[in-house]
């Protein structure tokens, strides 16, 4: 099968490498350790490269800025440089990097990669550090710790990366870089790679370029998966295929979506998703049935996913937001997980058989199970517009309407907040891809990611790029709307302006002054950071009927340059799931006053 | 002397409450540890606290919002308020305050944590957390790294600050709060406490607050501090008197300001400062002679300092950008050093002789030499206004021509950047106080920090707050400016716009894309981060005559409301001390191309 050869050649052009590492790389060929790096990116189809430029990167930057396929992208600030890696990652399915300088740089970005750590995505934190003379005499310069302490970042970065990668010699540089990427991918975590300033211009051989890096290098051990297979088959048969499939997150993640789909179609189970597995398969695919979430999902859902004799969950990640706060009802018993590295049947673990070689494998050994398993009724996932006599936009009325609005291949980026949770309860088109960050839940992330995700869009020409984003998320990463009109990127942004932070409101503290912001006037704010060169659009709807003009209107949809629109909302409206989700969190807090 | 007695009374409180924390506290007065804490940081003159609210700190923030002296600040974001509770701290003298929550909101502050660190700023990080429940059990919660480890975030602390405390129970909970504040305060460092959800409201004795905190509890040793006292009094003798104060960073810090000022009165020595120490001492004290940077210092000042036959620098901070790049010629040999907790005279070291109680005897002992200290000259510290035929706005002709404008009382806030260097070559007015981050240089820190600045400001009347920041630096952390509207401040902003990140371009890419930024329309922002009630001003001015013309205005000196000027200054301009300094940092990175 094609994904066992990929991982044989995979795994041959790793031993290859790793031979070239102990013998030394020779070659004639000559190229810079900056632009190796640069190289070995590029083959990774990375076009672009966020950050900032600090004095400890600008020689790094040089030659950022003249290579021919990289792009360097000038963020604002390098926690929203971090969020848009952490973006462009998802959507290109491919690293996400950023580059920083020396502790403040590095140490602003902290929160974005450990939120790529958090959800599993593979970002490269590049940081450009003093030079391998002053890393060893460790003067009082700017941007250290004052206590000669130069190891203090590194320590930190340690807490939320899977492994750092030190250049400090021309003689291994390319195989550090190596392994940093390889880990970066095959583990789909960030990774830190320091950069001494005065090693980016070295020059070493360019022969390991010749092979390639690839991913897919873990191979199932034949025997295991074999009894696995076998395992997974008895089970199945023995639930004469009463079997749900649940998708989630890492199905993204470790790239098995095309895996996933075969055997979703060769099979005809039904198939639900978990928040973050949300648009890993196509809502629009027949056999699909929705979002469960524990608790608090619809009957009917709930009913179905529970009720099943065998529930296969593939890469799934059973967080309190995932899971309607632990609320899975599904027994072990009747659970079979695929995991990126392992498989559990029932009670039992095995170690080393990822779902990238198994899937396929599956997908021939339960096959047999179609006549039955796909007649097996599920309940469509349709989009459901309550009629409301108000003309006031509630949350309940306002992801309804905006569904009918999406289109096929839309890019859809969801805020930590309202967004995250009123977006469940709608279906998407087909190809759409929505990302969200459930598990971390940073607010402002979905403003940087957006970034990062039009970039990918872009370069894949998928669809339009749509972000929804609440007043009080937006205002703690705004600035990082001014690169997308810098680089004339045309996202749709709603701003849902309910004047302050209503998921905390859902939490605690309803009518507390803490939970209010200032009340920015939006529809200037795209001029104002604008270039003086690039058109932009700014609406602000107050109706129901202002926002289904506005859907209507010819120029709105054409996606003519990057357009914002508040949406007037309620403070204390939120959607069904955020306020059931609110009400379990909150308990679990244990403060005095229930407000 | 007083401050001796000071000191023994500190001390006196040290071992009661250490007496306290080893009985248990007891008595029938009870308050809850979330209002303890208050309680105590109102005893120490807190009375802002910043951060944002985020689910595992709401329950704390009823508190605070029901505080008769606390003020909540909601920060637009982490980093921010860090920022400003850096500010807060530098200007008010006591500690600053953040809060933040759980992971996400924690390590966004990162990097400004780690910039009060580095800069000696007494700052307490309290960070809401999950229930001692969760933290047993662990599960995957929202905001955790999906792996369970819950003590990450901990660790990432521990490397940037000086204490860490976890409140887990009521019994303990008063000891560790004292404790963490005194470590925070005695040290002048960042502090890390985690308070979680269902401590905040458990009722303990308030029996401890009877007893204050004090910070000046280090009691030098009367036998060592004798010997050191004659060992100066003799190597001052020897020298004639001449002598030379070196004013640094540190005479702030730790609040020695007023021995310092009356040893200079009582002595007569001529002083100078570091950058760092800039306004430690009145800049119009009739001995000043200006800025000493080591060999970039203007020739006048460099020869007094080193031909003095002994300097004595009182609090001294060694960093690259305070020392013209470690050039200063100082032999040890001619050198006394009077630090927080240790002296140096020549070379030796005298531990636990710290300056707080040295300065006042020091003093007695050296005044007897003031009638030949007081003759030697110093060269006056006088501003010059450069006289150019342009109109153009240039470094060298803004920063004499804003000191004109200055008024008794101001506190100005730099930017690492430009501003920070050009502000070094001008004399401030009496009692006006600059604050800049020279050692950690983290550009977009000003932004937050004025916030704070100007908070505290109001609180102790002092003067005008005046912030100078560049447009690229401005940039990372804009959102800052609405805070100060909402709250109603009213500093004075100048955006020096010179397109982009002029301290980059003078180390390295003077003409590359990646040192360029957008052009936003600054004169609008005030107005677009309004709350639509409070009244902005804002002005660009492209000319000398422009600016002069605006410093004149009636309307624009009173201070009416928050004001921003956007100042237009040539891309490729930056203060002769900045030139000189990048020169030599540039020649340190090693980068191949010298662009």
């Amino acid at each position: 099968m094609s994904s066992s050869i990929e991982a044989l050649q995979s795994e041959l052009n790793r031993l290859r490498l790793e031979v070239q590492t102990l013998q030394g790389t020779r070659g004639s060929e000559r190229i810079s350790v900056g632009n190796y790096l640069l190289a070995r990116l590029a083959q990774l189809d990375v076009k672009q490269m966020f950050g900032l430029p600090g004095d400890f990167n600008l020689g790094f930057l040089d030659l950022v800025e003249d290579h021919p396929i990289m792009n360097w992208v000038g963020n604002c600030n390098e926690l929203n440089a971090a969020y848009a890696a952490d973006g462009y990652a998802r959507i290109k399915g491919t690293i996400g990097v950023i580059t920083t300088t020396f502790g403040v740089g590095e140490l602003s970005a902290t929160n974005g990669i450990a939120g790529a750590f958090s959800e599993m995505v593979p970002v490269l934190h590049l940081v450009g550090v003093p030079s391998t003379q002053e890393l060893k005499s460790r003067p009082l310069i700017h941007h250290s710790l004052g206590d000669g302490r130069f190891d203090a970042y590194v320590k930190a970065a340690e807490q939320f990366t899977c492994h750092q990668g030190h250049i400090r010699s021309p003689d291994e540089a390319a195989s550090v870089i190596d392994k940093a990427l390889m880990e970066c991918l095959t583990r789909a975590r960030p990774v830190y790679l320091s950069l001494p300033t005065d090693m980016v211009d070295q020059e070493i051989s360019s022969e390991r370029l010749h092979t390639p890096l690839s991913r897919d290098n873990i191979l199932n051990d034949p025997e295991t998966e074999e009894f696995v297979l076998n395992l997974i088959e008895t089970k199945v048969k023995e639930a004469n295929a009463d079997v749900v499939v649940l998708i989630d997150a890492c199905v993204t993640r470790f790239d098995v979506r095309n895996e996933t789909m075969e055997f979703l179609k060769q099979t005809g189970f039904p198939v639900f998703a978990a928040p973050m597995g949300k648009t890993a398969v196509d809502e629009t695919w027949k056999r699909y049935g929705g979002i469960y979430i524990g608790s608090i999902t619809p009957p009917e859902i709930k009913s179905h996913v529970e009720k099943a004799k065998v529930i296969i969950s593939i890469g799934s990640l059973q967080t309190d937001f995932n899971t309607g706060n632990f609320s899975y009802n599904i027994p072990t018993a009747r659970h079979i997980e695929l995991h990126s590295n392992y498989t559990r049947v029932q009670y039992g673990t095995f170690n080393g058989i990822g779902f990238k070689q198994l899937l396929p494998k599956l997908t021939e050994r339960l096959q047999q199970f179609y006549h039955m398993a796909s007649k097996i009724p599920v309940t469509p996932y349709v989009n459901r517009l309550p009629q409301e006599s108000s003309q006031n936009i509630t949350q309940s009325w306002f992801w309804p309407r905006t569904a009918n609005f999406f289109k096929p291949g839309d890019v859809i980026v969801t805020e930590t907040g309202t967004a995250n949770f009123g977006i469940l309860d709608v279906p998407l088109p087909a190809k759409s891809t929505l990302i969200s960050q459930v598990l971390w839940g940073s607010i402002g992330w979905s403003v940087g990611a957006a970034l990062g995700a039009a970039l990918a869009n872009q370069e894949k020409s998928l669809g339009r790029t749509v972000l929804f984003v609440g007043d009080g998320s937006l205002q703690l990463t705004v600035q990082e709307l001014a690169p997308m009109i810098r680089m004339g990127l045309k996202p749709i942004i709603f701003v849902l302006n309910n004047d302050g932070y209503v998921i905390e409101r859902m939490i605690h503290g309803k009518r507390r002054k803490y939970n209010d912001i200032s009340n920015w006037k939006w529809p200037q704010l795209l001029d104002v950071l604008g270039d003086r060169k690039t058109e932009t659009m700014s609406y602000t709807v107050t109706t129901k009927q202002e926002l289904n003009s506005l859907f209507e209107s010819e120029v709105f949809s054409g996606e003519k340059c990057i357009t914002m629109v508040e949406v007037m909302m309620d403070r204390l409206d939120a959607p069904r799931l955020l306020k059931l989700q609110a009400e379990m969190t909150s308990k679990s807090h244990a403060y005095a006053s229930a407000d």
